[in-house]
């Protein structure tokens, strides 16, 4: 995890926020499934102030136009979320997700408008409401500040790893937090990288701020992750305020927003740089840093260039410095800038390599090289030398895994 | 091979056009390199016309520069080619692809204004001039109309197949022919997809038309294959004609030009679609082909989004009608339509499986679409249901074994 200055993780994840509770258990929503929690629910004793945002593919999952439906007056008090089957492309998918939203509704004593869906897993398979209708009371039951870990546990497909994070900070002397759970492996690229992704927060913000705070965290973390380069249907990433930090309620941009917006960074940045180590069949991280754009998309489309190539990503499974794969992956993006000012460096914890400038390749030793990539989490820095626009963007290598798991995830 | 009426597939590749000759030895240029081909040789007894495409990488290979250069006048009468290193990134890359250009035209005694220049292989190593000077002389002198596939072979890299084919059609009485050689396998996309391609004819063209035809039935072959995404930096494809057909001149847009470049495309389409069969570690052929579009360009944009999804490859790699992934990719392909039109078959000489209409799912038998999937060539048929526009791509498979060749390559 990435720290960063006056922001201390804690415990609790989408739970960490004052108000918040969460649970998840075993539905068995895909046929077989008897082990794994398949059902979440998150649930705030306050009505939030909500923002969200959602998949850019043309082709989007029956939960995500209920959301949007329930979402239209801003506010909302739980989400109900099913892994096992995407509920998309089916003919009565909007009619299950509404069904999710009233059982739901039932089961907490809330208004159906309240509640938001998600789902994830198979596209265009029928989804049974049955095993959730038959859950969703226990789940509410069960509900509990400490149980985040068994939600994110619960929205997780072909993920090897939860990924759950809180922060804690102070505003105006107040204790306030932000959290999460995201999940996320494969179909997953720009824009945006996750397939769905819960964050929490106690602090008081008018809702304008709190839609902008999340569309440009979301453009600086999750829609800067790619690992297959297959922009998912079911994107969905929500953000619930209780404001039961009872700090002064932020409506300017003023310090207090930054406080926020920085805390809101910490969270979906590390959220996000797992998702992208939790790529399918991964072994390694990669991080592609951008500097000397022209601008900051320029950096931004470059960086995102050399994660998403197929050729860069094997050279990586192999520790291979085959930098000539990146300075083409450079090459091909859609940005302008002189290339033959380009430097390319690989950095990870074993050290740093230069192996390209001014657009040529210069004499290293293959033996460090290797050495350097042979670490879990690699820097690809990239020195445009032609401006001041920077930007990061996170990926993984490609292995044979990768295969397996698409190869045979349906079957 | 796609058959095309009229036009007869003959032997003698890069060579059945009046005129040409060809040859391939090996140099040793990779390092250890001495049982493959690496240095090849296309000539012809007269200056042709000659046009050119190249790749639109801003990471261009040294050889990309001094053939634009050595054609600026239309003209060309040689073209000296290696495999196994890319003379790309490197300090002297410019002079080393000169110096291949006079050595040739001194064997050959012709200008070398009149040579033109490829390299494939790794980008960013040094390329020696020594093993290719040593083996000029021999490679001019072994120069015959027979040996198209020994050229063939040396312009491969990682491809499994030699990719070769010629037709043979008439024009006013007189006998023509288009013939070609084509490499590629990996760091194959659109545009263009093709690291190497040499065409041939004997039909006399005026310059204009020759290189029209070649813009589009590029746009129409080549640059509708992806195997993974990559654009290298080195893709060029040239055609030369010899105009010794003797037919008369074609000046316009006739009869007798809709019949060159119809050879043209009967050639090129079918290389193209050889090299999408021979992706790297490709175990089948994906021909995407979607009709019903608004326009042709949106097709294209349709048809190439399919077959580039990572996940459609992995699932037809598993023989798995994992339609959903289809259908996503369709969704995300940044083109205008209905979505909830789109019809989906999945097609092989098998038989026939109508998997999705209407934007959704149908009922269908999995075991019928296994073995439909199970074959070497896949027809993945897209109606948009919203148009006339058509457009066909292809691609391959994703495997384990695009992974080891590609983890594996440079070391």
């Amino acid at each position: 995890m990435v720290k960063f200055e006056g922001y201390e993780f804690v415990e609790g994840g989408v739970c960490a926020a004052e108000g918040f509770a969460a649970a998840g258990v075993i539905a068995g929503i895909k046929a077989g499934n008897t082990t794994k929690r398949d059902l979440a629910m998150i649930y705030c004793a306050e009505r939030c102030r909500t923002a969200a945002l959602y998949t850019t593919n043309k082709v989007k999952g029956a939960p995500i136009y209920v959301t949007q439906k329930h979402l239209k007056d801003g506010y909302a008090q739980a989400i109900i979320v099913n892994s096992g089957n995407a509920n998309t492309c089916n003919e009565n998918g909007i009619e299950i997700a509404e069904q999710m939203c009233e059982l739901t509704a039932e089961a907490l004593d809330i208004d159906a408008e309240d509640v938001l869906v998600g789902s994830t897993g198979v596209i265009g398979q029928p989804l049974s409401i049955k095993p959730i209708k038959a859950r969703i009371p226990t789940l509410a039951k069960e509900l509990s500040p400490k149980k985040s870990s068994e939600a994110c546990e619960a929205i997780m497909t072909t993920d090897t790893r939860k990924k759950e994070l809180a922060v804690e900070f102070e505003i105006d002397g107040r204790k306030c937090h932000v959290g999460g759970i995201s999940k996320g492996s494969g179909m997953i690229a720009p824009n945006m990288a996750t397939m769905l992704g819960f964050i929490t927060t106690d602090v008081a913000v008018c809702r304008e701020l709190l839609e902008k705070a999340l569309r440009k965290v979301n453009a600086l973390t999750y829609s800067m992750v790619s690992v297959d380069g297959d922009t998912s249907t079911n994107d969905t990433l929500i953000l619930m305020s209780s404001g039961l930090a009872k700090n002064p309620e932020i409506t300017c941009e003023d310090t207090n927003y930054e406080k926020f917006e920085n805390a809101l960074y910490a969270v979906m940045m590390n959220l996000a740089r797992e998702t992208a180590r939790d790529g399918e069949g991964a072994t390694k991280l990669l991080e592609c840093i951008v500097k000397g754009a022209p601008d900051e998309n320029t950096a931004k489309i470059v960086a995102k260039s050399v994660i998403s190539s197929s050729l860069v990503k094997a050279a990586m499974f192999a520790s291979d410095a085959n930098w000539g794969r990146i300075l083409c992956a450079i090459g091909y993006s859609k940005a302008d800038f002189d290339i033959t000012q380009v430097s390319v460096e690989l950095a990870s914890e074993k050290g740093k390599i230069t192996v390209c400038t001014d657009g040529a390749g210069i004499s290293f030793s293959e033996e460090s090289a290797k050495e350097v990539l042979s670490e879990e989490e690699i820097k690809i820095l990239v020195d445009l030398h032609c401006g001041e626009g920077e930007a990061i963007a996170w990926g993984c290598d490609l292995t044979f895994e990768y295969v397996k798991i698409n190869a045979e995830y349906r079957t």
